[in-house]
């Protein structure tokens, strides 16, 4: 009924009703949940694109002259962009609104930041519902910006159809940048800031650690590129949107074939985790209250029990075990 | 009863016994957990410091040296090494053979390189384990070094006592490096490679933002220090050990006053993730199997099906809510 209208309003590409829709999923309000539902069937038309990187690569600027790109090419843009680190500071805000002042007239660009919210669900689950959002609205390109490169950024990136990985010149010389291990999950490659010293050398060693960690790693025909950017003055990006095309064109062919052998891994995933949430959920509620475990805790943090044990324990109260 | 002399072998700090116990603990051996529950009682006596920092900026060579200094003062040292991006790599081997070489006839130094295991529990949940194992076997001090700024460092982060984030010059400047909001977990800052072009300019960025960001923030009397180090040579290393001794003396001020106030708050944390990844276990053991739930991700990557009816289905299906 509302859902229905909600999603109606949605899918004709209607910027407020999107947004609220956002905010009651992470508000986990009554009813967005039913209004995503529905949804669903007028999603996976979006191109979706991931970019990340370290701190301080110039993943925004690079991200903010996409969108420039993408709109005078006349396609729908929208922008999550994942911040998983503001449960300390909320700084996801100011970079919404920094980059909010250049698209802030344009209707085709959408823009959404996002923060870890609450215990359980969190980043991963808050993102896939914006994607699905944007999706649903009509939008053409999504792009997936995160930080860093841990767990989240990772379960990120895998929901996106083509990853971008940016580095800066200087940042790839390092066993830890070896060990980054991320190599795996790019198909483009960018060194931005292409000025500095040694843009080609890090471009280069990017290269040849390709080479070497993705021998034979994947059937899929694509060799990740490795392009230098200058994101501040838009060289290079021609070539970036080139091979972002390309990498489309590889996923859409026979029939689509690899891109729905992604999505379908993508799809497990949100499954479990759906479930994984759903369950504690239900665990917590048939617990009570946080104040019991805030007790526990305390007992637990001055050594008189032991977590495995307080755990069984609430597994056996919940009659769940 | 087998539980029992595991512990006991544990607690007399036998090597081999630990380092089963972890791998046992990771393979979700039957028992494991039965041993760890009882050395919860011999724990919380180790100094728990975090070390994290993008990759790159000499965390490992950091570490490496941290824990010369430490033995050279009689200190029992482990090492934890978390590198969460090597589902795809499994690269935390190579950072722990390197390591292993320089340190690897010293008795008195435990090394242990985690990554990402398995879908559920994870890398918090296994660092945790491998921590309480530590601490037990009777180690002074544990080093958790993890990468990158990500949910999963954050996590870890907070379960250190003190937490020490690493940078170097030059990445400093960026917006993103404001943004990256992981100011807020740090104890001690320490910007590296000293050596290199705007050290001192990037550690007064760092102590105005620090001035900025936690005015006020804190009523726990601490000024986190922004530090000058160079790994490589050993330089600021006597500052940084002294600013870790500092903050221990903060923290057991008052009998453990703020120590178990931070401890408190990783209790809950690490009970909540237990009670978690138990509802989840249950859930899927009463489910039979994964592979319906793949058919199932199947159908909502061509579009049949969504995945939060799926999830309902599942639920009821499982008896569950």
């Amino acid at each position: 009924l509302h859902a229905q209208e909600n999603a109606q309003k949605v899918i004709a590409g209607d910027i407020r009703a999107a947004a609220r829709l956002m905010r009651d999923l992470d508000d986990r309000m009554p009813g967005a949940i039913e209004t995503l539902k529905l949804l669903y069937p007028h999603t996976g038309r979006a191109q979706i694109l991931g970019i990340t990187g370290s701190p301080g690569v110039g993943k925004s600027t690079l991200t903010d002259v996409l969108v420039g790109r993408l709109r005078a090419a006349g396609r729908k843009v929208g922008v999550v962009a994942v911040d998983p680190t503001s449960p300390f500071t909320g700084g996801a805000i100011l970079g919404d609104r920094i980059r909010m002042q250049r698209h802030a007239t344009d209707e085709g660009v959408f823009i959404r930041s996002l923060a870890t919210r609450g215990q359980f669900g969190g980043l991963t689950a808050s993102t896939r519902g914006v994607v699905a959002v944007m999706d649903a609205m009509g939008k053409d390109v999504i792009l997936v910006e995160t930080v860093g490169v841990g767990q989240d950024e990772v379960d990120i990136v895998s929901m996106a159809d083509t990853t971008i990985i940016v580095t800066v010149p200087g940042l790839g010389d390092d066993i830890q940048a070896l060990k980054a291990g991320i190599l795996e999950a790019g198909d483009i490659f960018v060194v931005n800031k292409m000025d500095r010293e040694d843009a080609q050398r890090t471009a280069n060693q990017l290269q040849a650690m390709l080479a070497m960690e993705r021998e034979g790693a994947r059937a899929e025909g694509w060799a990740p590129p490795v392009l230098l950017t200058c994101a501040r003055d838009g060289r290079g990006l021609d070539e970036l949107l080139a091979a972002m095309d390309d990498h489309r064109t590889l996923l859409t062919a026979d029939n689509n074939r690899l891109l729905l052998k992604r999505r379908k891994q993508r799809a497990f995933k949100e499954l479990l985790d759906l479930i994984q949430n759903r369950t504690v959920t239900l665990l917590l509620e048939r617990l009570g209250s946080h104040r019991d475990l805030e007790a526990l805790a305390e007992e637990i943090a001055s050594g008189q029990k032991d977590p495995y044990t307080v755990c069984d324990q609430i597994m056996a109260a919940a009659h769940l075990g």
